[in-house]
């Protein structure tokens, strides 16, 4: 493997020379393509920061001093020089390395939470308690300029400018992107710190100041060359964050790893809150990465190193929405879309390339998403919000209080939701039907297929007085499953001739519940497979289809705590109804990652483990009347 | 009443003369002072608006123009002058005045969220909904610096920075507080814009040019007059505003209406987003305020006109707390106190005062609250953050993915939980108990009288590997309800000598549970009133009491849906005990404001209406096993 193999924790990197650090460099880079090809992975990103991870471990001590990475999927480098060099081609697999840090995996990782913006707000609490403790430990924080277009950040930094004895680095990772291109007025602000004017006035006044001099000759030059170096490294506040009392070192090259030590070793050496802006390239080092204009190979499936091509992903979930939005954008001139920085991988680029002026990408923000969309709705237009489900999670009190108290017809689509497996436990979108359950007014769609989502965010966007939600998993959609009748907005998929088992899918559960419907007729149960397709409120249809079954199974690819199966059992309960149910869905736990089949089936939600619940409880059923019928007649 | 009567639409503000207009500034706050020294109210924030919203009014066309008001309780001037004066003495009145805005009382009205920073974000959509429909409508939002520190306000100002055709003026209300002084960064960025030293910079070389001409005389400090004001009204980018790129007006005296007339035209003209920078004081005009030194009487309760003397309100669940953290704080050096920008309200300032270093005032920041407490937790701290229950769904995502999936120890004392009444739907805390029960891990306590919150205090700061949340509602705690038997961590507090109904009762609803014991067993029917006093996860007690009664009936002051009930019920089916379960708690809609005790009686929380239901609920019963025995015996 050449050096990376003798690095087994990051103090070994100091004894590397420069050569070596680059030959190194080199090597990560390799491994990286070579293992993000195989098991997909988020390639561009950790190509971007190869040279940074390598300058903080030989600038700081690791785990004395603390790195807190926001986003962890930037973390690949970090794990490869803190003792998993040997385990990286397990990455993402069931069993092996995490695509994010992991405190179980490493003392050197901290934050595990892959949702944005975090970390200057877990980095100000760790260097306040160190202040208090009176420990000689730095903290370093490194966030991208994507990241910083988040509520948090904000917050965080407004903190971090009042704690003068934090011994805290902030390195701002700033390639001008999230996914795509950081937007806003902070970009505007990142890119006038790149070319600073004040920085270059200096030098201008210098210059001429030195050209009007008769008889300057190179050695003026070499002080010129000495006072720009000098100028750049000052610690001076600077721009936006001069405005806020924080210092600032940078900007420095970001793949220049003796400029980024001295940058680092500067801001270490400063006894308080410092900033040090280093410019990187998403995908640094693979050309195929460069050139993949959407987002320099942000998070490819499986490719080809060579060519970069990825394998073929087939017509995904994402890719139904996206056809059918624009569809619907024709329709209706009032349709907007709005993307809290993902416009590619919620499906919105082609209604943004259609409809430009009625698209909005707000930056990593989905609260200013959500309360945005509010104001438009009120304008008179109706907003459709694509996001991934567990981010939603940062908008709750905005849907509750800006879009349903104010009666908004918004419509928020989630996507990646339910058990999305290889990203770990914080991507996982199990939380969305328990805690919109709570919202007033709030109408949740699940579609089963391809055509009910189709179908369903028509309806959706057709809502104007209320906040509607559609949201699907990621993937490919299974085959269409026809209704074969319909009771009050429930499509019912399949009646056996004896009604014993009332099987209630929500969303994309469907096709597990039909599997599931087979294996009971096969032991001579009756089953009715009903999907609601509007899941939440309740439907009443539900109520009366429960009282004629002798047992309610609900299934859903979701939180047990507090979602579908749970609310009905709460609304059957409220009418009296006391047919048994049994309530199917994921363990209010945080799951470890592993392919989403292998986590469905690990907590039971596969056709088989079902079945086999129905049957048992049919049994104890019809137990429990024979004894009731033995009471009777004894 | 003078010129208040016949301002029955802001339109009629622009007849009013100067003299006129300062007359009825006065009348205004006359009006003020002396309706919240009746209802009590939001005086001091309302006070310091007076000139604000009179030059708003007069310079914009609501509700053609739209004016959104950052946390709604400063829109009592708004209300005055848009045809709410007569009744205006209902201010906070069951069926009376909201103290916020409501859409239902005006056209004028738009956010009635009172949570703080969404002010940027409704008016960002709003405007642009305008630009896309090419309206000739402009949009004013009125946002103070407190309201400013919270996330959402920077990703709406990173958005309006990249809007050009949004004809959007943001009116920030600089007064130098949220409820205390603001904090962090954009305070001392504010700080420097209001002392900007480029402008002062200007003037002085202007003087100085001046003044080195012999024989100037007063025409040329009138010229410099002129050019003072010429540069003050210039809209130019500056600072912080500047950085992001948005364009900048001030600042400007808040108190001066002509000043505020011109500025607000100014910002009117420019085509595009603008930043007005208005000065004000909290209290203006009523001496009694501005001596009030926590808060500038930010929200009295009644109190007298003359000496300002607030009616005494007694000790409440407040005070409770506030004793006891500092206990707490004393016992245990690791013990941090945190607040979002309420250190008198959740009160705080006890422990602030007695451990200054170890008490975190983070701003409206509830999201950087709860994740900063993660970092304190793992480097050793145990933080406690100390809220208001409503705005705790700001950092729903932050207690699950930054301190839960991180098995942080971090304390959540939240305030003012469930009905709080007075303040309308946003402030009602009756989501805490439903959204918290999806956190993995998460323990919360709910005591129903002030020996049982100093003793679950104590056993919540004892947790340091999980979130633990303590609940408690606004006002006095009841008479200590003392155990009369302890079964696995859950106080009984009352068994009859039949287990007819096994009671439930959720913190403070424990006194009103008494009260429906001794009601129903003056109608012959056994009670047992128990108090799990840790409510999340719910107590394994629990199940086995259930099986042993013939109801279960569970009461909280708390949402019904997905609450402690519907939990209750959930564990039980899992369980499959049979015993049959009613669930009480608050609808799940938006309250109207009114008080405490009315809407707990509106919604079936009283005594007399719990009982009754108890009642029928058992004589249903009692028919149903008169019918099973006649079925068995016929």
């Amino acid at each position: 493997m050449g050096h990376l193999e003798s690095i087994t924790a990051p103090e070994h990197l100091r004894d590397l020379s420069s050569a070596e650090l680059t030959e190194l460099a080199a090597e990560i880079r390799d491994v990286l393509v070579a293992t993000c090809a195989r098991t997909g992975g988020h390639l561009g990103p950790n190509l971007g920061v190869v040279e940074l991870t390598l300058a903080i471990h030989r600038t700081f001590a690791s785990p004395r001093d603390r790195v807190v990475f926001d986003t962890g999927h930037q973390t690949y480098v970090h794990k490869l020089l803190t003792g998993r060099a040997a385990a990286f081609d397990s990455l993402r697999q069931e069993g092996g390395l995490s695509g994010y840090p992991s405190a179980a995996e490493s003392p050197h990782d901290i934050v595990e939470n892959s949702h944005a913006s975090t970390a200057l707000s877990y980095a100000d609490g760790l260097a306040k308690a160190y202040a208090l403790q009176g420990a000689d430990r730095h903290v370093v924080a490194v966030i991208g300029d994507g990241a910083l277009t988040g509520g948090m950040a904000w917050e965080a930094l407004n903190n971090i400018a009042i704690a003068p004895n934090s011994r805290l680095v902030i390195v701002v990772n700033d390639n001008g992107r999230s996914y795509t291109p950081t937007i806003g007025g902070l970009a505007t602000a990142l890119t006038a710190l790149r070319t600073s004017p004040r920085y270059e006035n200096v030098l201008d006044l210098v210059k001429r100041r030195l050209t009007a001099v008769p008889g300057v000759g190179p050695a003026a030059y070499d002080a010129l060359h000495a006072i720009k170096k000098g100028l750049k490294d000052a610690i001076a506040p600077q721009g936006l964050f001069e405005d806020l009392g924080l210092k600032y070192v940078g900007p420095v090259d970001g793949h220049d790893l003796e400029a980024l030590e001295h940058a680092l070793a500067q801001a270490k050496r400063f006894d308080g809150p410092v900033i040090v802006h280093a410019l990187t390239n998403k995908g640094q080092g693979y050309d195929a990465a460069l050139r993949h204009e959407a987002d320099q190979f942000h998070a490819p499936g499986p490719f080809d190193v060579g060519t970069g091509v990825e394998k073929p992903k087939g017509r995904g979930w994402t890719d139904v929405f996206s056809e059918e939005v624009v569809r619907l954008g024709e329709q209706r001139p009032d349709l907007v879309g709005i993307t809290a920085a993902m416009l590619h991988p919620v499906g919105l680029q082609a209604f943004a390339e259609r409809f430009p002026d009625r698209t909005f990408d707000v930056g990593i923000a989905e609260q200013h998403a959500a309360t945005s969309a509010a104001g438009l709705a009120l304008a008179g237009m109706h907003p459709v919000v694509a996001v991934y489900a567990t981010f939603l999670n940062r908008a709750f009190d905005q849907v509750l209080m800006d879009v349903a108290l104010h009666r908004c017809g918004v419509t928020f689509v989630l996507d990646r939701s339910g058990v999305t497996g290889d990203d770990g436990a914080s991507h996982n979108g199990m939380w969305d039907m328990s805690m919109l359950q709570l919202v007033p007014g709030l109408r949740l769609a699940a579609p089963r297929d391809a055509t009910r989502l189709a179908e369903l965010l028509a309806e959706a966007v057709d809502v104007d007085d209320a906040p509607t939600v559609v949201r699907y998993p990621k993937g490919p959609p299974p085959a269409d499953i026809p209704a074969v009748e319909h009771v009050d907005g429930v499509d019912v998929l399949h009646r056996s001739a004896s009604q014993d088992v009332l099987l209630v899918a929500v969303g994309a559960m469907a096709t597990t519940a039909m599997d599931v419907a087979a294996r009971l007729e096969a032991q001579g149960i009756g089953v009715t497979v009903v999907d609601p397709r509007w899941v939440i409120p309740v439907a009443p249809a539900l109520i009366d289809l429960a009282r004629d079954h002798r047992l309610v199974v609900s299934v859903e690819d979701n939180g047990r705590q507090g979602g579908c199966g749970a609310s009905l059992l709460s609304a059957l309960n409220d009418a009296r109804v006391t047919t048994p149910v049994r309530v199917h869905g994921i363990p209010q736990e945080f799951l470890a990652h592993a392919k989403r089949a292998a986590i469905l089936e690990q907590v039971g939600l596969d056709a088989q483990t079902l079945a086999r619940a129905c049957v048992e409880e049919m049994t104890a059923l019809a137990d429990h009347s024979r004894l009731l019928d033995v009471d009777r007649t004894g």
